[in-house]
């Protein structure tokens, strides 16, 4: 807990004296006023978090995390379990989803087993930070300890700081692999939000309707049975969460810690992110919400936190892929700032007003 | 009126043929069935426009047109008209918001000089297509020739096919400069689609509700006074258009003709691609909506030709900028297409179905 507490003192607002020189240099670009919205608006918030006015964001780093769930015996997924190790490898090899778009947009990708069920061939750019072989299935009783789920927030931070001492780090994303790990992730955000189930319930992989129903069940199960106390992080991630959706709660709160913007990926990220909220609710001024995931769970928790996405491109992948390419329109933002003319500069004429 | 007749006959439907194949390597990829949503969807597109299972779309291109407009006189923009070749001065230095986002996407910008009221340097970086300087008040008379619409989109297309010839080009964009132009571009959609002119007249460069009301007035008196044949593309463009309008029109025609993807920015920029879509609309099939502008008027175009904006991100600068960031996207969903393992390849376990 050590660890935690010192991470949770250590994440403190971000450096709001610079938003009116940040404002003015944006308002003097050669452009009308405000007509790059978002990018500014990303730009903007980019500065205050690393308190210059100069940002550059080019070491990028996605870290996706890697659980298995012991709630898979349910039947709520449309894959087995075998497929959570199997695409850890096909990370590793550099052939997923998330390898193609964080090459696309320039960014790392650091892969850390959470928890999957087995054990995996160390190897070059597999980070072992293993906690658990798998949750225990949460319509029984608890995913975890509360021991446990203080260790796998730490290990989370571990690894983002591992990364950040070892090689540097201006931006990164979270991505989750875990099979199963929508069920968690749906149970975490009913917990905090109270949104009712249904309503944030999703087909996760692609499952059909009866599966659906049976889904919405296991949730609501899983809530009776343990009743986490929606005020406490700690008691919904050891309750109802996963150990990767730990990891990345605790790689989000150490980069809000080291001042370090931090784009967060789609459902199961979200639900990470909430719990991180919840933990250390200022740790919102250095996320960035991604992408809008198809799962209809993620709205409630983006609801909650005052968030918007940045991209909706209909995905539903996870493993980081919505935060990569979003990444790159940070980037493009923070560009931008840097590197476009002002009117003085380039000898533009300003606008009549 | 050879070469836009050449062009429109060489414009043909994309090859359907692949479409099996390219949604079948979709659907083997390491990923749940249509998890990567609208990039599995541009990359069918490409297949289909570029009719191979394999593009590549390293040579990006964003063909940013300038143009003047006589209609400026009525105080329809809050920037003089001095700034348009100021901007286009601006390009060539490479310090425009479209040259950071180009940049940023692996583009390059080859600036077009359609009807810039004076005579501009020729220097590298800039192509002297001009048709005339400026165009004449579309509030007291038509903005130009039937013969110069033609020939603007002549010149168009002959930008397209130079670019093409000397250095090869994958994918294109476009993008407009021109003071004033939001007001043309008003009149073009609301002359085709027959939307209210209050519901397609935006703020343009940031105008107040006086200049709005003034806005809307002139667009008003431009349709009466010209009684553009809504049928009749090149019509349309000679009373109420421009000719760097005329020139993206004639750019996208050729796009199309040569079996490029080409994505379409802004307001102005669809206002184009609406001109083009009346001229041969099975051109629609090789557009890709790159944004969703803050001018309202957009979104009327957008649902006559049946194309969704690729990105929302609140921008109205034009030049390209949102080209640029989505064919970012665009370049990303291929690469998933052509880079990403299938599960054979990765020995991962298919769903269970």
């Amino acid at each position: 807990m050590e660890k935690l507490t010192k991470i949770l003192a250590q994440i403190q607002t971000v450096d709001f004296s610079l938003a009116e020189a940040a404002q003015s240099r944006l308002d003097n670009l050669t452009k009308p006023q405000a007509s790059l919205g978002r990018l500014e608006e990303l730009a903007k918030q980019v500065v205050l978090i690393t308190g210059t006015l100069t940002p550059c964001l080019e070491k990028k780093v996605i870290f996706t995390m890697a659980g298995d769930h012991g709630v898979c015996e349910e039947g709520v997924s449309l894959f087995s379990t075998d497929v959570t190790p199997q695409m850890v490898y096909n990370f590793i090899r550099g052939k997923a989803g998330i390898n193609v778009l964080a090459n696309h947009t320039g960014a790392k990708v650091i892969v850390v087993d959470m928890g999957v069920a087995i054990d995996l061939e160390p190897q070059p750019g597999l980070v072992i930070k293993k906690v658990g072989y798998g949750t225990k299935n949460i319509s029984n009783g608890p995913a975890m300890s509360r021991d446990e789920a203080i260790l796998c927030i730490e290990r989370g931070i571990e690894a983002f700081e591992q990364e950040l001492e070892a090689n540097g780090l201006d931006i990164c994303g979270c991505g989750d692999m875990g099979i199963g790990n929508t069920t968690p992730s749906s149970a975490i955000v009913a917990a905090i939000t109270g949104a009712a189930i249904e309503e944030i319930t999703g087909r996760g992989t692609g499952i059909g309707d009866t599966a659906w129903l049976k889904k919405v069940a296991v949730i609501k199960n899983a809530l009776a049975i343990n009743q986490p106390d929606p005020t406490d992080g700690i008691d919904v991630l050891a309750k109802v969460g996963g150990f990767e959706i730990g990891g990345l709660c605790g790689m989000i709160l150490a980069s809000a810690a080291n001042r370090k913007p931090v784009v967060i990926d789609g459902f199961i990220s979200t639900a990470a992110a909430l719990i991180a909220y919840l933990l250390k609710p200022v740790a919102i001024q250095y996320m960035i919400a991604g992408h809008a995931s198809v799962e209809r769970g993620q709205q409630a928790a983006l609801r909650m936190m005052g968030i918007h996405p940045v991209l909706d491109l209909q995905m539903r992948l996870g493993e980081g892929t919505g935060a990569a390419l979003a990444m790159g329109i940070v980037d493009a933002g923070v560009k931008i700032l840097t590197q476009m003319a002002t009117f003085g500069e380039a000898g533009v004429s300003e606008a009549n007003r």
